[in-house]
């Protein structure tokens, strides 16, 4: 199995390259990584970014460390993005992805990502609207492949989220959206499948399973994000949490059995941002030990 | 009393500006706002920055709505900011603040604010880099109230957060910055306390009361945020919610006692982004009749 952490855990407390790499690499024992633009914006202007990036690539080399992709985080997912009513909104994140792209490929990441985007309450309410702005979107993602390839990344990473005024949201959704890009994309388009979305069981209802995405979407998962959840929020929690019951070894099992155990999964874990730090570090460390055990299956004592 | 609303309610949902002026205006009977930078980021390019701007203004203007300031959401918090531990990064946030000062007086907003910064856990953790990381602060809000001076802005307002790696987080360190800000600075600095920030038992001990900072910071209040909570979260809930019982009514009379009534409240309520839309819808209404029988103590028949 393919396990990493995304940078989440980072974000604010130890934003230096060489802080969180060394957590990564020997606290964590681990050696893949999702970098998250909550530590780096890609509006930063140079000479500053490309500085800050270099750093961040030196620390990952001199650990050991290969980040396979660079990920939207809180920061971007508070706009519109992509489906923003306002054609300048979109104009914007149109620009705010490809110089997400040039940040990905000055990282040395191969693929990019995010959710890629919301329509607002009274766009999602008007079929009309809703399909121009579905149009617009599948016509951002083709500039944006293009975008990808001129930067040498090999692939986009569409994040599916449990809102259905974002796009996509649903299995069946997903897959039209790939049969609309087809022929149309300079570098492949794949998703990622995070579970505490696809468990999201107001939206989805009590009966939602990962089987359902694991064997619908199939070939075309990029990759994982791994949570602990209630099912009743997108709850973004680590192990352990009294109030949170993703069994994560069996959710293993389900991608071993749906042939996907290539697919990179990575730990993404928010929490508040007054936590105690110390309280943070402690759950991020009994929250990696426990996937690595009930979902890499690695038969670890207790460190 | 002076009440009004943070937009952080319509971020995502109802992000045009006639839809969020609408609802401000006729569905909860207020004309103050405090525009929130999550829905539009100060980085976004020209011109797309501005023609959203204008729109912004002209909504406000048709709507009878006044734009006392334009402030930090959730997207620019999760970066360490003026504190960040790169110089490279402090740079990136004052090229930050400098545009979000440019659009504010696009809005016709008169202050903008926010948490100014974050420290690292390795520098906090270290006397002397805390040292130099704080005075490096005061050289850039000297250098940022240039700026707000320049675009036509009357006040910087600080937000105190409760994080004793951010600055200001104590009523006696709020003083001290003040103190050592004095005659260094182009338009007054002044603090926005939010009532759940100030309230945050896990930092500041379960005898925490609202008199201490009303007492202590006095005139240098400059606005607050109004939220409901549990004290042992930054909760930003609305009313009715059964997890919270912050006492409105008892703060609107301690910052009478105060004579702080003239000061702008503002409510900012944050919910789940995948929460039901109608639910959010109902929180809002329901929160903002709260605050106007409990706050403002308008005699009010139910809607």
């Amino acid at each position: 199995m393919k396990f990493g952490i995304n940078l989440s855990f980072a974000v604010k407390r130890w934003p230096e390259p060489t802080e969180w790499a060394r957590l990564v690499r020997e606290t964590l024992g681990l050696s893949h990584v999702q970098f998250t633009y909550d530590l780096l914006d890609p509006w930063s202007p140079e000479p500053m970014r490309r500085a800050m990036a270099a750093q961040v690539r030196q620390a990952a080399e001199d650990f050991g460390i290969t980040i396979e992709s660079a990920f939207s985080g809180l920061a971007n997912y508070c706009y519109d993005g992509l489906l923003h009513p306002d054609s300048a909104g979109r104009r914007i994140s149109v620009e705010w992805w490809k110089r997400a792209f040039d940040l990905a490929a000055e990282l040395g990441a191969e693929a990019s990502g995010g959710p890629v985007g919301a329509m607002s309450v009274a766009a999602a309410a008007d079929p009309e609207r809703r399909e121009q702005l579905y149009r617009g979107l599948l016509d951002s993602m083709e500039e944006l492949t293009q975008a990808a390839a001129a930067a040498g990344l090999k692939c986009f990473l569409v994040e599916c989220t449990p809102l259905a005024r974002e796009v996509p949201y649903t299995v069946e959704q997903a897959n039209k959206f790939m049969s609309d890009l087809k022929g149309r994309c300079q570098v492949p388009v794949q998703f990622l499948v995070d579970v505490g979305h696809a468990l999201y069981q107001p939206l989805y209802g009590s009966n939602a399973r990962m089987v359902d995405w694991l064997r619908g979407l199939g070939r075309v998962i990029g990759a994982f994000h791994l949570q602990n959840t209630d099912f009743q929020s997108d709850s973004h929690w680590g192990w352990p949490d009294n109030r949170g019951f993703f069994d994560v070894g069996a959710f293993s099992k389900e991608v071993c059995d749906a042939g996907l155990e290539h697919v990179p999964a990575h730990l993404e874990v928010f929490y508040p941002f007054e936590l105690a730090d110390d309280t943070v570090l402690a759950n991020i460390k009994s929250s990696v030990l426990h996937c690595r055990r009930a979902y890499c299956r690695e038969n670890m004592e207790n460190p």
